[in-house]
């Protein structure tokens, strides 16, 4: 809300919690505490509607749209897309949904947690999915930008597989270092960055982790196979040779690549046109990223 | 040298590196790339030698110690501290020495990468092993203290477990990481906060990180049997039951004894008093530093 209000946009918003709510109003937000209330508005203004709840309330969500706004177009900011437009399709909302991935956030949650620069410069990912409308596709990438982030166009399978490799496991593998630690004497009074770097995510709230990891289970299990075997691996190396070479470089190899991972603006596709679906999941694999809207050929393309 | 001029000490410094020595003087810093130059100098003024080299050059180094500057008070910043202690009692140089490991520094090397504040706030650990020399410790106190960071009296093997807990095993698990995304189609494009702070440790030169983790390699295995049990464990657990809660649970929970964890201050303790080692090796166990130099009876308390 705050993002895209500083862009100019009329927002209002529906949030459960009264004190939330209240929190909002005060500091000088449209917000209600009645979902009806919100749905009703939505389907009167034809606004583009953002859903912003953890997966088990999701589907709830999904009913009250149905049965109030089942024309609005649709987004969402859940962290994992496949489960996601699985439960949409079965509500029957495939066809004005697009589903969306801000991939930045904080350790907090609640109204108080928000700021209004939480989006710039970082990536949210808008998905190409097989079918989804040019209209709504282009709306949500308006949204991104007015909120300052960048587009990464994907897939929602293939986004499902990256998130598990850079936010999912980085979460088990920072509980994973808080908890080895927390059983040696001496260990948190000699902490220092790399404790705190890696351990930082284990501050985010337990329900919110499980929710994430759990929604995304298939892929994370991939995840945490790929890194048991590269820890075991370097562990028998360590006994068997004194040596962690191996893990060493390969790491740093990974790590300096991303360093140097370029993000070029995709430029030549345009929305609706035959073909525009692919071409996107094509250039976002690349790397690319839409830094400024790209054209709209119609909105059944 | 920076820290320590900084606070208002004659400093001079050896390092084989011409450039680095250069680049040194060319700061202003009294600097050579003579050894038995910089021991000569130390033996005639009683200098405390600061050991700053990877565990491969120790020997060597503690080689033209025993032979030109035998006498000089000792210590080292090396990140292990038992392999240490090893091989200064080898070179016969252990009544003088007291070692030391200052839990701070950057991804970088080189004379570059210091500054000035690298220790500001920042844990130092002096070891109280049996018999080390009250006058010897004392000192080491005060380098630590006059460059800002605050002291945490260990023994040599306690703190050496706790390294591996908190340095050494964070990198592995930064190492696989960044080698696990580098290996995901998208990961990188959508990388945020959680994967580079997971990751940044992934960006140290690996001879560092590979001299730190081997030279700490007993340590270091229990750490990562501990790990990749925890890892197994909820691996399994999301396999067969779709939870993570036993882990992100305790991670959640270790993270949060981490944040409110206290550092008291050491205030009644007067190194070379009868059990003074004791003390202070079981004061710094309940968390407790070194903020302002502690009294010393005599020079072989």
């Amino acid at each position: 809300m705050r993002a895209a209000t500083a862009a100019g946009r009329e927002v209002f918003g529906y949030n459960r919690s009264v004190d939330g709510v209240k929190a909002a109003q005060f500091d000088g937000f449209d917000a209600t505490d009645s979902l009806d209330e919100a749905l009703s508005r939505a389907t009167q203004t034809e606004s583009l509607i953002v859903l912003a709840v953890p997966m088990p309330a999701l589907g709830a969500m999904l009913e009250r749209i149905r049965a109030i706004a089942p024309d609005c177009p649709l987004t969402d900011v859940i962290s994992v897309k496949g489960p996601v437009l699985a439960q949409v399709e079965a509500a029957g909302l495939r066809p004005n949904f697009v589903g969306g991935h801000p991939m930045t956030g904080t350790a907090h949650s609640g109204w108080a947690a928000g700021e209004q620069d939480l989006f710039a410069g970082t990536p949210w990912v808008v998905s190409v999915d097989d079918g989804v409308d040019a209209a709504v596709w282009a709306s949500v990438m308006r949204l991104a930008l007015d909120c300052r982030a960048f587009v990464v166009p994907a897939r929602s399978d293939e986004h499902d597989g990256a998130a598990a490799a850079i936010s999912h496991l980085p979460h088990l593998l920072a509980e994973t270092l808080a908890v080895t630690a927390g059983d040696v004497p001496l260990a948190f009074a000699l902490a220092a960055g790399s404790f705190r770097d890696g351990t930082r995510v284990a501050a985010t709230a337990p329900d919110l982790v499980r929710a994430m990891c759990e929604a995304n289970s298939e892929q994370l299990l991939t995840g945490l196979d790929r890194a048991i075997a590269l820890l075991a691996g370097a562990r028998d190396r360590l006994a068997a040779h004194s040596s962690v070479a191996d893990l060493v470089e390969a790491g740093h190899a990974a790590r300096m690549r991303y360093d140097s991972f370029s993000r070029p603006d995709i430029l030549a596709v345009t929305i609706g046109a035959p073909g525009w679906r692919d071409e996107l999941a094509a250039a976002g694999r690349a790397g690319g990223v839409i830094r400024s809207a790209l054209p709209v050929r119609d909105s059944r393309g």
